[in-house]
């Protein structure tokens, strides 16, 4: 360690009014308080508009934060109120467990200080910026400092309010007022009033607009908007349910450079190597560690004995030993139910046609960091039809609203051909146009932003393939909802005209011959030739109970057995569907059912409840049917590949084909193409 | 200011064990070093070949600002060398003036620490990052020191050198070895060796790449380039002429918050506000002060009684009272010759058939930030026409490689319609296609980056439009080169038959008929109906000088008087200009002939030499004609608007015009259009 270098002598070093030494007068140390100062844009305060958004998401991503960590559901308050032509007064207030006071000043007044930029895990917040850099612009652009309220459960606790500022030449909170208060009807939580200049506006990358998707992607939230024209707008909870907690994990030891191992040694409690490797890591048994040491060549040693070489040689033998990839329950996904859920409770106005089925993906990581992508497809219903497909994107649930073209979300869904999903796409690359809002997720205990600001998720090959792989299955079921629909219009007419002329003709001819009408069954059965899946379903919004109804008829010439298959919301479940029918259901709720020897013109029903409030994400059209040539089913797909449930493999019957429609080949056509794509990517 | 916080009692603040309590615990300061070592992407440190890249640019944009500050010709020389898959040395030596030994670790071991982060003026480093954030991603990545040795000038100077590795849970420096040595051969300078986890690429965005185009920028740097596979690359200087070395100005009252006021207050030496007006700020006189003071309604009192009211007040008058622009010698433009130069000291291998007359921008402001624009184009020869034009980004004289999409560069060359220029471009906006390289240079006090990584201009209204408005200049400049090239080639054609083929025709008729051979000059000039100007030049690449004639032959029936213009690169300038026809010439190089009473089918010759650096930066085939109808010269083009010396209006004459070819209405379109185009720019 250097000592104290202001006591060397300069005399052996040139003229004491060289450049040099000129130059030496002006350097010294940047706050990064006053480097975010000069340089607000990169935190994203570059435009008065941005600069009212930027304050509100900040401040909500924090309670949110904070809720979830105490288990709290969270109710959040968010009032915009002008208070002349430049100058708003913002209020956020949560039901958040509340901060300690003595950390007040700090988390508030203090650029990179917070509690989860250590910690691996997913949270909203991890730099310990947004919420200092907010109350710091609303400083220098009114003068006036931030009114803070925090309050913890407990007996005989007392609510503390403060007013701050920041120091910028030093990064460090001033408190110019601080006294205990008394908070009516509240036992816990925080709430943050500052005065900032701004320029509100409505419609894209507007604080209604960012409520809303965060409303959307935290569904067990219950947010309250008052904008500054004195309208209330009340996003309500589309579940009682919170989300699963992340798990605080080890660092991996994949992707550390000899840097970080060097460090963590540094750092470490531990007495040996081999412990250090097993406990300050995840994911390294006794048995790796010793592995590790044996491919480095590097004994078991004393932690302070380890040199700069072993770290070398320890970092080359984690690349080559086989090591667990990092434990992912420090990611939490939002889950397909529930993206649907909070899809459908925020779109509803726009009455949309369909919700494609969502997808949440494995995990998997990048350089140690485990991260997961989901992804859902909104389609039809008032979405404007002939304009660019909106996309929501969204970062360990925060919704992210500016720098589109920035972003890796943005550059994934161009990079697809949209067309074979049945979307419009000039050229079959860039944004697609139609009816659609697409929605992806990033998961991570680390998302690489682009900057401070976090606006866009920087390029990154694996979780762009993630993106693309995601999205690709869901395009694919909004396809067949969309191939279904066009099939069904079709051959509705050939069936009316089946079903009901034919009988006609029949009996009008019988009448005149004066003979008996003859049975006409089989010969429907033969210009039909198909197993038909009729669906009903009804919705009592009071009672949150879905009744749903299959009829399956038999229009060919022989008997025929078969089973269906559907994803429940599994929350939603209950005895009703013990039918006849119902053979068993999974942990993720995909149920199957049997039916065995339907004779030909006969038909059997298979109908069940669904209660609470998921019972409206289900989508009674996304139902399949194995054992039957796909070529015969109408108004059911046939059971994908990936159902993956033992014991489910299609029954093999004798499959009697004699009438294909284009469309049918098209399909098939189409499902081929799809896993060759596929096939392609994973290589 | 809050005492210390930790001895306040924790009694009245809920049970101990409450989440808030545990969340508490864990909220700590987050080293700005730690930020940087989890985002390095943000810095630019994403993947092991831009890290590589980076490292060496941070480390020569110090060695160039530091050179430029002392006024020294820059010498530097880099070095990349393999030392395994993985690892590379990396070598940058200058001949700067050094620095102090007891500021050498926070220079090199410190992030956010420098001298030029306060300073308000040009210069490359800004942020006090970059070459303490490449120290620590070699410490990082391969665990060992970076070695310094610095020595500054002066009569017992001795050289030091140490090694420094960055603490990064603290952010500071620690020297793990230190010591005088005597530096063969050198009186001052700085040299850094880094050992850093790299791969090494050719090609775009290659340390090559980076180098060529610093060498453009910087025409007054020798660039010594040793490449991984052993070759020397050797980047000469194309002039001994130093930048004009930019002024530091104090900051200028527009764009100021209302916190800036507070914080500039608390540290002022001046007691009274008036004072403080006057001297802490750029442009405000003693009668501009007191009109703030006026319009404020603040009266002149002393600085520590001024309330944050006062402020608001202040800042809102600022706003209103009309104050100059800032200062502008806080810029360092490189300037249209050397633009030029520049590019064909490096370009010239490629042989490119033109380089556009780069356009500087005469300085702007945003918020009380000085900015300029330049811009520089070069056509043809061996640049490949088949593919999209390469765009040179260049901000503070520094190469831009990385990010192309997400820069404002980028975006105004995308933004323009160049199919009028004389580019291929698909549906007049995007990429433009053809054989051309484009150059824009933005000057800044505060260029605004997209991150820290300063790889991208950020969205900037004002900064956009300069940039779209010196492309304009530069790309007209390109057109009329090309409209003259066709031009001249179609007109050749009828010069030879008209030259040629008539006198020759007439002499054998003459000859034939035994009849004297008659006068052909009015018929000729009859039928040429032009003013027409040849020129010729030719350059002596070892004497650096070229000489340049221009013949000027009437064409026409009447007798002409007329004047010719054209810029001169000022440097390459001498006594053989001051020709019988000269008249005058500007500071900026701006000179002008006089011609009178020229008879038809006579011709005048206009000559002068042109030596030194400079000397072939001069385009004798941009040259201009007034008092001559446009539609009746060939060869040079009429003068335009904006030549701006006053007595230099066009000498009015009859004007003859009897023939109007199709190009030539064409042309005057063109500018018609141009003109309206730049009208709704303005507005």
């Amino acid at each position: 360690m250097h000592s104290d270098r202001d006591d060397i002598k300069d005399a052996d070093q040139g003229a004491k009014d060289s450049i040099a030494h000129k130059l030496a007068q002006n350097m010294k140390e940047i706050a990064i308080t006053e480097f975010f100062e000069k340089n607000k844009h990169i935190l994203g305060f570059d435009s008065r508009t941005k600069s009212l958004l930027m304050g509100v998401k900040e401040a909500v991503d924090n309670s949110l934060d904070a809720c979830e960590e105490a288990e709290i559901l969270p109710e959040i308050y968010v009032k915009v109120e002008k208070v002349n032509d430049e100058d708003f007064n913002i209020t956020i207030e949560d039901n958040g467990p509340g901060i300690v006071r003595k950390k007040i000043p700090d988390v508030f007044g203090r650029l990179l200080y917070g509690s989860r930029f250590h910690a691996l895990r997913q949270s909203r917040g991890q730099q310990g910026i947004g919420i200092s850099a907010t109350v710091m612009f609303g400083n220098i652009s009114t003068g006036k400092p931030a009114h803070i309220k925090s309050m913890i459960e407990g007996k005989d606790s007392v609510a503390w309010k403060m007013d701050i500022v920041i120091d910028t030449k030093i990064n460090r909170p001033i408190v110019t007022n601080e006294e205990p208060f008394t908070w009516e009807g509240k036992t816990h939580g925080t709430r943050v009033d500052y005065c900032t200049k701004g320029e509100y506006r409505k419609g894209k990358q507007s604080i209604y607009e960012y409520l809303k998707n965060t409303a959307i992607v935290n569904p067990h939230a219950r947010i309250t908007f008052d904008d500054p024209e004195g309208k209330r707008h009340l996003f309500e909870r589309a579940t009682e349910t919170l989300p699963v907690k992340s798990k605080e994990i080890k660092p991996h030891p994949q992707g550390r450079e000899v840097g970080d191992i060097q460090k963590m040694l540094q750092l470490t409690q531990q007495k040996t190597l081999k412990a250090f490797l097993k406990n300050d890591f995840s994911r390294i048994t006794d048995r790796i560690a010793e592995e590790i040491l044996q491919v480095s060549k590097v004994s078991d040693k004393k932690v302070a004995t380890v040199t700069r070489e072993d770290c070398v040689a320890l970092v080359k033998a984690i690349d080559t030993v086989k090591i667990m990839a990092p434990q992912t329950d420090c990611l939490s996904p939002i889950g397909d139910v529930l993206i649907k859920k909070g899809l459908m409770t925020v779109l509803d106005q726009q009455r949309p046609e369909y919700y494609a089925q969502p997808v949440t993906r494995p995990p998997k990581s990048v350089n140690g960091n485990p991260f997961l992508v989901e992804a859902g497809i909104v389609y039809g219903g008032d979405i404007p039809a002939d304009s660019e497909v909106s996309i929501l994107r969204i970062a360990n649930r925060v919704p992210l609203l500016y720098q589109p073209g920035a972003c890796l979300i943005t550059k994934a869904v161009e990079s697809m051909d949209w067309r074979r999903y049945g979307l419009d796409q000039r050229g079959g690359t860039g944004k697609p146009f139609g009816p659609a809002i697409i929605l992806v997720h990033v998961a991570s205990t680390k998302v690489p932003f682009t900057s401070e600001g976090k606006e866009a998720i920087a390029n990154n090959e694996e979780i762009m393939g993630e993106i693309v792989q995601a999205l690709r299955l869901c395009a694919r079921n909004l396809k067949s909802h969309l191939n279904k629909r066009d099939k069904k219009g079709k051959t509705h007419a050939k069936f009316e005209i089946v079903q009901g002329i034919i009988p006609d003709m029949a009996r009008k001819t019988s009448q005149m011959l004066g003979r008996p009408v003859p049975d006409l069954s089989r010969t429907i059965s033969k210009i039909m030739n198909v197993v038909w899946l009729e669906t009903k379903s009804s919705f009592d919004s009071k009672k949150k109970a879905k009744s749903v109804t299959y009829n399956i008829y038999n229009y060919t010439k022989t008997e025929r057995s078969f089973r269906m298959h559907t994803k429940l919301p599994k929350e939603a479940v209950n005895e009703s569907l013990l039918s006849k029918y119902f053979l068993n259901m999974n942990d993720e709720g995909k149920a199957n059912w049997e039916v065995l020897n339907v004779p030909p013109f006969a038909s059997v029903t298979i109908s069940f409840d669904l209660t609470g409030d998921m019972a409206d994400t289900f989508s009674e059209s996304d139902v399949y049917i194995s054992g039957v040539h796909p070529t015969l089913l109408m108004g059911a797909d046939p059971l994908p590949g990936d159902w993956g449930i033992k014991g489910m493999e299609i029954i093999e019957t004798d499959l009697d084909v004699s009438e294909e429609t284009e469309e049918e080949e098209e399909d098939l056509e189409d499902d081929d193409e799809e896993k060759e794509e596929a096939k392609e990517d994973d290589e």
